[in-house]
This record gives structure tokens, sequence and C-alpha cells, in this order.
């Protein structure tokens, strides 16, 4: 009887199969490689009890009380400045809007821009949470085929030529789910192709983006070099997740005034008090040393997980190897369902992500997603080692070691 | 150009008046009736900054990561508990989904119910910001008459005799914008014309009912009675606006699950920190004692901005006397457009908020909201006497005094 009552809408939202194995994983007896928690030992807790009494004293009730939709000019100010200093951007706090977590950002950007039918341009696999929020708005979504080196930008040329679309939505640095990061030249050649469709509206998120634990960062595709671009930051995995704090950045103010109509009209504005917080850490502490423990963290969680799938997986798996943010991509020999061995895995007590909900209407396929940023290295080891086990009695494979599956080639899809 | 890039969906969402008034009025000179702030001094600012410090010591981690869709167990509990003991409903902490401010709450039932086109029936006036989240999904609104004893249930049983809606959004407590209170006998005879369409989803939004500063509190009309009920409430008015958390209540668990589903897709979840500090709040200080401060002081306030409206107020305007909530309706003589009146007080340094947001498609009404929680009394005496003179100059009426158009009669709109 409630289904009569429901929108079109959200019949047609996707519940998210992480969230939903989260719950089924959260017996703490399993190793969880599913979820894209941060390493709560990252978390500078101390900092922030610290922050909390003192913008307490030193903005008094103005932490409590309403506060505008845009969000804390300062906090806003404080983006624009580093972005303006890490990527030669020429920023000010009009271009930024202070979202409740970048899963907002996404939400309202469907809400503002998309009509039912209207394309999507999306990476294959891309973000589940992307899809979600999209979904929403009922949109005609269009893969284009991500490889070792970025989006194909032959592939996007062919899309754009065959379908109307009004947003491209990628992640090109260590990207969820794949980890992989657009070259520099790939780069490029998206943007030429992005030139000569004006109107489309580039959406890059990028939660992932300070936590390159190797070599250099890269120019963005868009921000600063095509006019309907958006770029969408965070809090959550450098900081504190919890406090749902992200942004969203964009030079065509026009576009940022309706956006924030629809900010307004979803929650009024975000948790001013988590704002002061962020932005007083951010005053009071060396953020940069801050952030150089959370990379040698994850570097070496990485390499660990990396280690333990060249000596436990069978050298037909393939996996991407990251150069920063959370995940590795693992691709299974044709014609096995990750999906399937997923309730395997969790008899075995290990939980991953199987890479169906990364796809647009695919199921079974043989790809699955490894988080690595919120386990031990001793946790890690042993629980790709149970998946070792498992994967080598369906391969058939003997043994492993020397003739791993892994490359040495680094951000390569393999 | 950008125009061409915007959905239909966020071209026919007004933004709201008061946010926008809300920044003209921001210049420290205007003495501001505009908004719906609460009282900064009600803020239980020490005991926060406590528990801020005890969340921290005691959940550790917790605190900063993600968290599940629903809300907190234990807070989703404890609101339970409360109401049920308040109202005598049967509530358990699966019937509790915490938001991002009630304002995310409205969102998430226009999002999960509503199709372009289907019918919501609204009080007329009606909370624009509720006008506001709902238009985001191209209903079509209903008016139905709110008078002194609450809704008119003739007008509304003819409504939904001509009409099929899908979804009934009330504030039977202190409403928002008229500061009216539904009479026991209203809410009764309410519930009989719903128990009609029980397909009808019944929306009572609860933000000011605990700020009953005279009489008894009143049963619900759906919470508890009708199957298709949603209580929404939220901690905006009670402890802090800041912190955007409110939660919605409903036994249809089967509803609850979609409106879930929109909740992850839109934000994940709300801010965690801000659930453990409202808990921990609620757990370690006299709530009731503090409850006990606010509506003092609210009663207060309202009772001198009351008596200066009878003392400056030409008789020809009248208004209505709330028993609780933060607002006062005026009622400008027939004729007189209290949004032409607004530029005018402006000059004057005092803002209020003209009524015509209230209504769906009616300009230059001669009703106006004014908020008397957020000004000592002092500053509500010289904005009302500014007003009262501006008001006096239109009508020509001379003086006034004992011919106040204030009546003795609580809770009516005259």
């Amino acid at each position: 009887m409630t289904q009569d009552l429901l929108s079109e809408r959200i019949l047609s939202t996707p519940p998210s199969f992480i969230r939903s194995i989260l719950k089924t994983a959260s017996d703490p007896e399993i190793i969880s490689f599913a979820g894209g928690l941060p390493n709560p030992i990252s978390f500078p807790q101390k900092e922030l009890a610290q922050s909390a009494q003192r913008i307490v004293e030193r903005y008094g009730s103005k932490v409590f009380q309403y506060s505008i939709t845009a969000g804390l000019e300062e906090l806003r100010d404080e983006i624009a400045r580093r972005y303006n200093a890490l990527y030669g951007l020429d920023l000010r706090a009009e271009h930024v809007l202070i979202t409740t977590g970048s899963q907002q950002a996404l939400d309202l950007i469907g809400k503002a821009l998309l009509n039912a039918g209207d394309g999507v341009i999306l990476e294959k696999p891309s973000y589940l949470g992307a899809i979600q929020a999209f979904s929403q708005y009922g949109p005609q979504f269009y893969s284009v085929e991500l490889t070792d080196e970025g989006m194909d930008p032959e592939g996007l040329r062919q899309t754009l030529a065959r379908h109307t679309a009004k947003v491209m939505y990628a992640i090109p640095n260590f990207q969820n789910p794949t980890g992989l990061t657009y070259t520099a030249d790939n780069r490029a050649r998206i943007r030429d192709v992005l030139r000569q469709y004006p109107d489309l509206v580039l959406v890059e998120d990028d939660p992932y983006g300070e936590l390159r634990f190797d070599g250099a960062p890269l120019p963005y595709i868009g921000a600063g070099e095509l006019g309907n671009s958006i770029l969408l930051g965070s809090f959550s995995k450098t900081i504190t997740p919890g406090m749902r704090l992200g942004y969203l950045i964009t030079q065509n103010t026009e576009l940022l005034r309706y956006i924030s109509i629809a900010k307004e009209a979803t929650d009024l504005h975000t948790n001013v008090y988590a704002q002061y917080l962020i932005l007083d850490y951010l005053q009071n502490n060396d953020y940069q040393a801050h952030m150089d423990r959370i990379k040698a963290l994850y570097r070496d969680q990485a390499q660990t997980m990396l280690q333990a799938m060249a000596e436990y997986f069978p050298a037909d798996v393939r996996y991407t190897r990251p150069h920063g943010g959370m995940f590795i991509w693992a691709t299974l020999p044709h014609g096995v369902s990750a999906m399937q061995l997923f309730p395997r895995a969790l008899q075995k007590k290990v939980a991953f992500v199987p890479g169906d909900p990364f796809y647009i209407g695919q199921k079974d396929v043989n790809t699955m997603r490894l988080n690595y940023t919120n386990a031990d290295s001793e946790t890690i080891r042993e629980g790709i080692r149970r998946l070792g086990d498992l994967l080598r009695g369906l391969s058939g494979a003997r043994g492993s070691g020397a003739t791993s599956g892994a490359v040495d080639k680094p951000d390569r899809a393999r």
C-alpha cells in the first residue's frame, strides 16, 4: 500500500549497497575492506576538542545560532586561498558553497540541473553515491570507459557526438572505486574534448586529492579552465567525516546562485558549529604535518595490502596500484562473479564491495573494491589471506608468490 | 545562458524571502522582527561546551567517524521515550530518523512522496520553508483557511472532495507564521475528516510545541492516531539551531525506509558529533529547568510586544495572541500592502516579514509576521513604536491607547 504513495523518483533510487553491507559487516569479527572509512587514528581528536572550547570562548552564541546558506565567509575564504595557492586558481569566497558533506553537493547538482531524461556522463565504473544521488532526478546515464590513463578521450568524444549530455561527473584523483588517477596528458585531452561543449557542466569530485602519497599533484581538468566547471572537496577524508563538511566551488556565480537556492530549500545551511570548529582547527594547527602523518599511514597500509595480494592472490587476479586515496580495484578472471563471491567471503569473516553497484545496469561483474585505510597491517594481511584462499579455490590456481598478479607500473589497472 | 542548464524544478523553487531580507536586515542598526531566530541568551553554551569535552573522552573516535543513516540509536531512543511519556505514544527508536534540521525532513518528504502535479494541502497561510521545500517537486498546492480555532474542517472536507491530495502539511502548535494553535476540538474534527482518506500522508510539523508558555499541551492530530502520519521535531528552538538537528517520526516503517533511502542519497547521515553532543546534553543536564527558563523569557517578550502593539498600533490593526512559539501575526486594514510597507519600515530601521511568501500565489496581502524571541524588551518596544508611527500615518488613525486593536481572548486571529 505504501508503494502507491511513493514518488517515481524514490522508486528508481537504488539503496546504497555499501551502506547495507556495512550493517552486515558491523560484526566486530568481520575484517571489512568494504567501507570507505578513514582510519580513526587519523582524526585529530585532541586538537578538535581544543577547538571546541576555543570557538565557544571566541565566537560565543554565533556558533549555536542560525547562519547563512553559503557558509561561513572566513571558512570559504580559507578554502579559496588554499586552492589558489595549491593550483594557481583565482577563487574568492563567493565561489565557494559549504555543503553537508560532498554527498549533499551531488544531490544539489542533480536537483538544480537535471530534468528527467537529461544526459549524465559517468566514468565506467563510477562512485555509487553519485549514481544514487543523480538517480533521484531520473537522468539518462552514459558510461565512458576508464583506462589506466584516465577516462578514454575517444570514448568521450563519441558519446558526446551521439548523445546530448548536461553533466559530466569524474573523479580524476584516486578514483572511487578504482584508485586510478588521470594522467596529465589525459586531463589535457579530456579538456580539449569538453571545450567543444561549453554548456556541459563538468563536475570534478576530489575528496581524495590531498591523500596523495606518491608523485606530484596534477592540474584539474575543468577548474580554472572551463566556464561551467564545478569542483567538489571535503574535510571528510582529511579531518573528520562525522562532521559532514564539504564544499562546492564554481566560478559561474549564476549557476552557484541556483545551487544555493536548492541548498536553502534542502537544509537552510550546514551545521555552523562544525564550520567554526574546522576553521579554528585549520587556523591553530599544523595542517601540513597532520596530512603528512595520514599520508605516511595510508602509504604503509596500501603497500601492506598490495604485498599481501602479491603473496596470497592467484596470478590471474589483476589489480590497480594507487598513488593515493583509499581503494584498490581487483579484477577477477573472466566469468567470476564478485557478487556471488561476497557471501562466501562473509562466511570467512571478510568483506569487500562487489563491483556491481559501481556500474549502470551491469550485474555479476568480475571486479571488486578493496579499502585499505581502515584496518591495521596485521588485519589487512589476514583479510587478504582469507580472500586469497577463496580465490585460489575458485580459479584452481596453485599458490602464487613470485608469479603474483601485481605490477610495478604505478597507477595502472591491469 | 546558465538558465538553459537549470532544471524546471529549481526554476520554480522560490528563494526564501526571509533569508534574503535577513541579509538586508543584517545592518546592526536595524531592529529585526523578521527572522525566526531563538534568543541567543537561551543557548546552554557552557553546558554544550562541557558536553563537547565529555563526548570525546567517552566515545573517542566514534564522534568523528562516518555513521549510519538513521542516526544514533541512543538519541532516537531518547526521542521516542520522551514523546511516549509526554503524549502517551508507543514509539521505538526504529520509528525515528535523525535529520539535518527539520528543513531537511520537509525536503525528504517531498523527495520520497511527490511526483509533479501531486496534491499537497497547506494551511492558509503556511510556513514558507515548507512551501519552498515542496515546490522543488512540482506539486499542486491547495490551501485551506486557518481560523482562530485551527484549520477549517469544512474547508478541508470540501478540498479533499474536489481534489486528490497525497500530503497534508500542518503546524498545529503556535503555527508559523500566525502563532495560532489548533484547539482540542478542532484537532478531533480534522482527524475525523482525515480518517476518510487513509492514504493521505499527514505531516505534523511541531518545532515549537515545547515552547508553550500558557495552557496545557494538546494531543497530536495524527501521531498515534492515523496510519500514514508523520511527526516532525527539532532541537533548533530548544537547544541550538546552528547544530541543524531535527527528527522525523512515523510508525509506518515501510514509508520510513523509503524516506531513509532519500536521506542516504542526500547527505549519507546527519553530523554524528552533533548527535552525540545533544544526546550528552540531554543526559547530563536538567532539560526541564532549561525549558522553563526559555518559556519564561519568551512569555515576557511576547507580552512586551503585545503591550507595545496595544499602545502604539492603530485600532484597525488586528493581531494574534500566541500561547507559545515565536510569532505574532498582524492583519492591517483591508487594501494595505505589507510588502509596500516593508521598504518604508526599513528606512525607519525596523524589519518584519510581509505576509506574501506565506501564501500560494497571493501578492500584496495585508498581513505581516512579527518575531518576538530575538530582541530584548526595550528593543521590542522601540521597534513596535516605529512600526506604529508608520501604520498610524497610513491609516490616518489618531493615537491609540485604550482603543487598541488587541483582544484578551487568547490564541485568536482577529
